[in-house]
């Protein structure tokens, strides 16, 4: 039976390091199947690297096996784990990357990857990717139970990120940037379902203002889609992962507004 | 039996888009095996997607299923369409994306893809690769028939593109750009079996003139391949796709040239 | 059972090449399995393409079927070649490009594919990749043995690349860059295990200093991992693939230092 394993890097596609981590799934699991979910994290940006997996993790088939690698800190001291939620099996450094994807696949336990039988016989001081999380993920595809892969640790010790949740106060709701896509939109860390759990059963219109770095906030208009606003008007729009996102129909809203970490949306009710 | 699923898209690299689609598709049949066509079309450029979808589908087995979405207008009122084509079966909005690659693939019948029962439980208004197009895709890999998908449509009022043609007269072609690759070759929209149907018996010179937008005309040798220039040099000569295309030995044609949508090539027999 | 074919290109991701390759692979050889080791290699560069397929073969399942293309001289009347390796096959132009793959895994047959019977029926002057090469690998894996894919030439006849190895002398080592990563940093010739067997038994402390061209020389540090120099510091270290490469902490050695391929890093010894 072949099992999934999803990939998601920083590695970019200019370079065989990808390559790398598959041919050592393929050759410890050669009956795997691979699915890149993007190797176009913006580099060592853990951030957007945790937005980006948790976009697609609840669209998998049941059991997958997940390996992201956004790691600015490798070679150091932090943790290179493995966190089974209820659907899928995760492996990655312990930086917050995982934060958002467990959000919607509660943890149910987790190991450090400290047995060095299931790294490869060399582990490098720069790519834990190919050396330390692909072969740990293929012997699992294998069959290897999670606990003999490392030391048990309590999930609820896994690394958050700052800033991940937006700030409610009864009258707003300010949000902070997570990632910007390809098409130059830029997704805020509010989702839907928190933001009508706060309107509750409150009708009042809201009113939403974009705070770029260092310029003016302005009001943009909240809407459904791109085409109720004009050709090259901005709009605030909920995305189809579920999260506020900022656009400009026909353009870039990243380089309209230059939306930097510091950038602050605001919705405010009444 | 594995069904293979190829993907044409504006999604990109830099995000989970074309993961989402794929995950769906995996989800809803595991044994599909899936194919990149590419994703790295120009956002929101029909003309190029169009291009590019007919450089690739000839090369395909028959029997494979084929997805492309470039779609600006998704979340307005244009079709959602599948069509059954001579070889193989396609998904796509209704905007013209698949007009030359039906030219080669004779479509034999179409539908609407509005039969909610075979889209996700939610449809966004902005992501229809995911949602509609996909779902619809797996389904029929799995064998459920292209009439439950949705209400038949005659093939013949599918969209088509605008100046996909080149202009024949008596002494003249003039031709369009449709796509400007990777290596900044522009290809233009004249067909070499075409070239030489209108040619006939004539064996007179044929002399070619590269109008850009916004600047004098020139004149290109029309050449067999780069290496019968000097480097640096510009030529016309026939690519790998049949079609005619302009470009710069060791260099890029779209640099020196900037070759808008407003260019003009024409070719004079005589 | 199916056959592993892996592809290095500088075709990109932005068209349907490497879509058109695969897709005749998949006519031809309905159960191979496809690994793209990169599409990224800069357009025409060799050496670089060189480094990269060299990086990515060490890591492939045994008996991978190799196919490697970035060929400047395509239509010209360099050789098109399928060469039998200790581990693998490799289907490539024969200009240099797997003679750093090769060096690991040591050539035992070669042959020049010059029998039409297995390329495609129509073989284009630009696009050798989908024509001649990938039709030759698909029915190499599906048993046609390399003998009758063309005439047989001695493996020492295959072209080398210029400036591949490193100067040693008894004091210094010489090198230059093979390639510019994703990161920003800069690959040079030297691997770990030449510079060990020319150092000996010698403990003298290594002194690393880059010219990059049309620049002072400067002194670098000699690190085991970026966290030992600081932010924005630039570094020598062992790359995870082996050899010698150049970076700045947190930025991009080739932005800062403008490294061009007439850059030289030089060890002094003492």
């Amino acid at each position: 039976m072949s099992r999934l394993i999803a990939l998601l890097t920083d590695y970019g596609y200019a370079d065989t390091y990808v390559a790398q981590v598959k041919a050592v799934l393929l050759r410890l699991c050669p009956t795997c199947e691979v699915l890149d979910l993007t190797h176009g994290v913006p580099p060592q940006r853990v951030r957007s690297g945790a937005y980006l997996l948790a976009s697609a993790t609840p669209y998998l088939p049941d059991g997958t096996i997940v390996i992201a690698v956004v790691d600015p800190g490798v070679g150091t001291a932090r943790r290179a784990v493995s966190v089974q939620g209820l659907r899928h099996t995760y492996f990655a450094p312990d930086n917050g990357l995982l934060c958002l994807a467990l959000r919607d696949d509660p943890p149910q336990k987790a190991v450090v990857l400290d047995n060095p039988r299931y790294h490869l016989p060399e582990v490098s001081a720069t790519f834990h990717g190919r050396d330390l999380f692909a072969p740990c993920a293929a012997h699992l595809a294998n069959g290897v139970p999670l606990e003999q892969l490392g030391t048990a640790i309590p999930p609820d010790t896994l690394q958050q990120l700052p800033d991940i949740e937006p700030e409610f106060t009864s009258d707003a709701i300010r949000c902070r940037p997570l990632h910007t896509d390809h098409f130059g939109n830029v997704v805020f860390n509010l989702r839907q379902e928190a933001f009508r759990k706060w309107l509750g059963e409150e009708t009042a219109s809201v009113r939403v203002w974009l705070k770029p770095a260092g310029s003016e906030s302005i009001e943009l208009p909240l809407m459904r889609t791109f085409g109720e606003v004009g050709w090259g008007e901005p709009l605030a729009y909920w995305g189809s992962n579920g999260y506020l996102e900022v656009a400009v129909n026909g353009g870039s809203a990243a380089q309209r507004f230059v939306i930097t970490d510091d950038a602050v949306l605001t919705l405010i009710c009444g």
